[in-house]
């Protein structure tokens, strides 16, 4: 597959002069993939494959050929790579996204009259037709294709092609005009007359690594303080330390700020706080400042700047909230007041959902009339941050701001620092959770939170990986959020909370966790609600982290074998395998070349030990249906002999809930 | 349902200075129908409805409402109809067609600010919050809205206006100001601050009713003559009346052009022809002209414009081939040597399907560097039949000419002459076939005359039903043509004629046949072909019209019955039935107001009688499962008592191989 470095000087047709628009003979339709009519760009990564499929034919019976352009966005020069015929008019032709640079990508096609000629000729051959006036035909045409201009082209051999101006020179027997590499030389150069360039440029964004694997670990750094004392920056080296030795790569905090004091909410969300109670992070600002200020108590920009050293150093990057919303003590309420939309007695509007009152927030206008100034100051936040060593965000509701605020900033952040990575926390419509990610969020939540069946699991993750959304949609799996004790984590047993998490870092390579309250199991929610009971949010907390029954060491076994495995590194290679148990969930993951598999399998049941048999999809593989081959488990090391499609997994809910096995075959 | 006539003014987003981009709430997608990004008409009738469904929300939680806007093409006013929403942020409207005129719609939606205020204000009241600042802010929106400029509208009625006007001067109670006639009072009234237009215009071609709705007769003229002489148009007096007396409405000619003499074809294909041989139709032009001219033993261009009016009296409609190729000896292969391509040798180019040479037949070159002359020459070919009364014709290959020809002509002709019909006869492969409706055929052949099995007919129908072709590609089925006598066809019984007929003719509202050797059963073909044997594209033919055998009355039979019936003028209604037996089709054609049914059942078997259970989709048509009715034979006007879903049809290869019923609910 040629890279972008390997380039040719290929103009697109409309900066020539080439086909006036009624020459048009080709049809270029059906582009995939293309999002939004091409005005919301496909999402890459560095490493991954743009693979694109097109319905492309032209009138009559002649061969046609297509390349497909690609180029660094924006730049002059074009690679291109020859696309091939799958059949019914489908075309198919991909390149590698080798460069951490925003690309983009075309179609050209037109009639190739070389091919076709041959494909006549061979039939008149056979029938045993005169073939002078033919033979004069083709080698017109072939002198015609050496005359084009064609020296920069990657895809044309100097010397193949010296070789064949040389043989045109002379007599050319019927067979030489039929030679397959005449055909192939003619599929390269593109035909003036029917050349066709579709219409349209289509974008990619490419990010770095880590927007499509990364594994968070969110907590609260006040939680962390010295018994009864509100927790430093400076205090939390320990917990980065167990953090990092847990494998993971992203610590992501909730908001940092000074916190409002009015309406400050009490522990348990009460609406009454009392003296010592921190007040809920997200209720943003105080006189201490705003959004580009740390709360006191955590320490200072100094100290913050030095926890982002730390983190660095131990191979973790610092992820911040981003929650546009602001307590009524925040500055930007008294110095912008403009900002804020009014009720009619000149009040600023709390936020609501009604009948429910949220009067420790205000609301930010996004529409207000001095919107330019206000969005200029909500970009300097992020701005603001990145100078301080920050370059992921996780956005607090991004549904309930304008979506073209998130195309206008992330476009305008990116053109600067491409390395931002934005996660969006909207748990909405799917719709909507689609947008975001087409405004250019790098990830995104996911329902994943409350899919627990197997049928569920399957149908999702299916969606996402196969859906309409999967060119810009990148997911984050959290089996739970500060906000969010889901059903089937209340009250349930260790267990659970390693399925959920075996889950989660497996079937997603983006996904995180809420911490230390997951892998200590914590399960108590408020009754009837998806909250923990006296939530974190509300109060300081202080954690005995090395609890009995903790599953740090689960955690940071998946955790290491997601580092070393590339396999686990991507979601887009998620199988779902038949397995003949419906407790027990099974999944393939292999490499891009088809050379490595992994076969992951969960106990869905957090109470009963569970056996099943596993359908390996050897079919899909190219592999010999009675094929004998190793079976490594991953996590102890041992090895069994499998053979054939179907073969059994033992599954119990202490030991051995899960297994991620791979499956080596005899080269 | 609002219909055009009703207009309002209603001015387009970006024809106002309403919302600038970045006030842009609302996001409208996934619009359906929406033919290649807008650019290409979806197909209608007058009568027939558009309905529009899209992705419509916006960020945040507050209601929406949006307007489907349409108009007559070019118009300045929009007329509008609400969307209604119908779950997952999908919304659907619809409006009629009811002019003879192309239309074009788009979308208009907007944060529905009063609507967002009654449903938060109706959870207020409940939760017995104070109201009173709340009923300030209801009232201040409600008061905007009836500042709006809607004096025009016609879907507020200003009655009503007045009405809330007025009580919107004094108190208003909670319950009066959550009356749902003010809800649908905000629907109808955009929002100035975040409406938004959808970005496209999308097309309407409107046809005229015979683009849906037509019953084509095809018969060479030349075979009607007196004994032994080729036919003349003043001969065919008593073909037209029988043709009419069957229940055509649509009489298509083979070219009706002089026929050329060099290298012209002898009976059977031959090569060679001898004396007396008439020549293929195809192969058009000689010394007696070219495609504007009549075959002098057909008769002059006033005996054609007889012909015509002859046919018109007896109301039927003639319907010319347009084959854009010249036999040798066409005067534009001396007037114009530049619109055909040349071989090395300087002559010029004959037909070829390599190995085998149609030497009658010179192609066009439709990229000659004459291009100019040459298309407009081509046109004026259609201008010339138009002035003659010609108001259908059916394009011979279009496939193998640009498509860019088709559009630019079809849109040429259209524009002047709305009412002009094109028929594509393109047998090839279904994306080609597909981007000549797009180019504007109002009408196409399809694989129908191959399709015989159940499963076949079931998939296919389904396909141009429902699949992405509906909106543009109009069936017409052909059970044979002058070059397809198809295999079933082929010695087959003449029950396997009445079964293709009747297929054709209910199936798909446009149909038609080669005749008279389909309806006297004709079976020959040529050994191994799909040819007829004989087949009268080369010689003079003389037909026994009365034959013993023949089908003429079936034909005549079903014919009335499409008249009389709408459900058999429209192909959009056709729904396949459960059947318990594979060698019976069934399906029903519905009223578009549901009240009508009818059900057809066939006999595929043209051996053997059959008897099988209907499956009645009472279900569908709301109807109680155990429903009594009636099945009236529209054929015999036999009547029977059916009752619930599943009922018995018996049919036979003689009598009864086939049946229209109409299905009899009470009232």
């Amino acid at each position: 597959m040629p890279v972008p470095g390997k380039i040719k000087k290929a103009a697109m047709a409309n900066e020539q002069a080439w086909p006036k628009a009624d020459n048009r003979r080709i049809v270029i339709e059906g582009v995939v993939p293309e999002v939004d009519h091409g005005t919301v760009p496909i999402k890459r990564i560095p490493g991954e494959e743009v693979r694109v499929r097109a319905d492309i034919y032209s009138d009559g019976h002649n061969s046609i050929s297509a390349q497909l352009l690609f180029r660094q966005k924006s730049s002059q020069l074009w690679a291109s790579v020859p696309m091939t015929l799958l059949g019914n008019d489908l075309w198919e032709g991909k390149f590698l996204i080798s460069l951490f640079k925003d690309h983009e990508y075309t179609i050209r096609a037109w009639v190739n009259l070389f091919e076709t000629w041959q494909k006549e000729f061979r039939k008149r051959l056979e029938a045993h037709q005169d073939l002078t006036m033919h033979i004069t035909v083709g080698k017109a045409i072939l002198k015609q294709l050496l005359s084009e201009d064609i020296q920069d082209d990657h895809l044309i051999d100097p010397v193949e092609r010296q070789r064949i101006m040389d043989q045109c020179q002379g007599e050319m027997t019927p067979q030489a005009l039929l030679d397959e590499r005449l055909t192939v030389f003619s599929q390269n150069i593109p035909d003036r007359l029917t050349c066709y360039d579709y219409l349209k440029i289509l974008p990619v964004q490419v990010d770095r690594k880590q927007a499509l694997f990364s594994s968070w670990y969110e907590f609260f750094p006040r939680s962390f303080g010295k018994t009864g004392h509100h927790g430093r920056f400076r205090d939390c080296l320990p917990v980065l330390k167990e953090v990092a030795r847990m494998g993971f790569d992203v610590v992501y905090l909730p908001p940092i700020h000074p916190v409002g004091v009015t309406r400050r909410k009490g522990r348990n969300n009460s609406t009454q706080s009392e003296t010592g109670d921190p007040g809920s992070p997200w209720a943003i600002g105080s006189p201490f400042g705003g959004h580009k200020a740390v709360h006191p108590d955590l320490g200072t920009i100094e100290d913050f700047s030095w926890f982002v050293r730390e983190a660095k150093a131990l191979g973790l990057e610092i992820a911040l909230d981003v929650a546009y919303q602001c307590s009524p003590d925040h500055p930007y309420v008294k110095e912008h007041p403009e900002w804020f939309a009014k009720r009619p007695d000149g009040s600023i509007q709390y936020a609501e959902n009604p009948p429910k009152k949220y009067e420790d927030v205000y609301p930010i206008d996004f529409n207000s009339p001095d919107k330019a100034a206000l969005w200029m100051e909500l970009k300097s936040v992020i701005d603001f941050w990145i100078s301080h060593g920050v370059k992921i965000f996780r956005i607090d509701n991004p549904h309930t701001k304008p979506f073209v605020f998130w195309s206008w900033m992330i476009g305008e952040i990116r053109k600067v620092c491409p390395d931002v990575i934005f996660l969006a926390e909207a748990f909405t419509r799917p719709k909507v959770m689609n947008q975001l990610a087409k405004n250019g969020f790098s990830q995104s939540y996911t329902y994943f939170t409350w899919r627990s069946t197997k049928e569920e699991i399957i149908q999702y993750v299916g969606q996402l990986i196969t859906g309409e959304s999967r060119e810009v949609y990148r997911p984050n799996f959290w089996p739970n959020t500060p906000d969010i004790l889901p059903v089937h984590l209340q009250n349930a047993p260790r267990s659970m909370f390693i399925i959920r998490f075996v889950l989660a870092s497996t079937l997603s390579s983006n996904y995180g966790i809420y911490g230390p309250v997951y892998e200590l199991c914590e399960n108590q929610p408020v009754e009837g609600k998806e909250e923990y009971v006296h939530s974190e949010k509300y109060e300081l907390k202080s954690w005995d982290w090395d609890r009995a029954g903790h599953i740090k060491e689960v955690i940071t076994q998946v955790n290491q074998l997601r580092k070393i495995m590339p396999e686990l590194q991507t979601t887009w290679n998620t199988r779902f395998c038949d397995i003949e148990n419906s407790k027990i969930i099974a999944y393939t993951k292999s490499s891009h070349d088809g050379k490595r598999h992994l076969l992951i399998a969960v106990n869905l049941d957090p109470l009963k030990d569970q056996t099943g048999w596993v359908k390996v999809p050897l079919y899909d593989w190219n592999a010999n249906l009675n094929s004998r081959y190793e079976a490594l488990d991953l996590i102890t090391q041992a090895k069994s002999q499998w053979q054939g499609e179907w073969n059994q997994v033992i599954l119990d809910t202490k030991e051995r809930q899960f297994l991620i096995y791979e499956l080596r075959f005899q080269q």
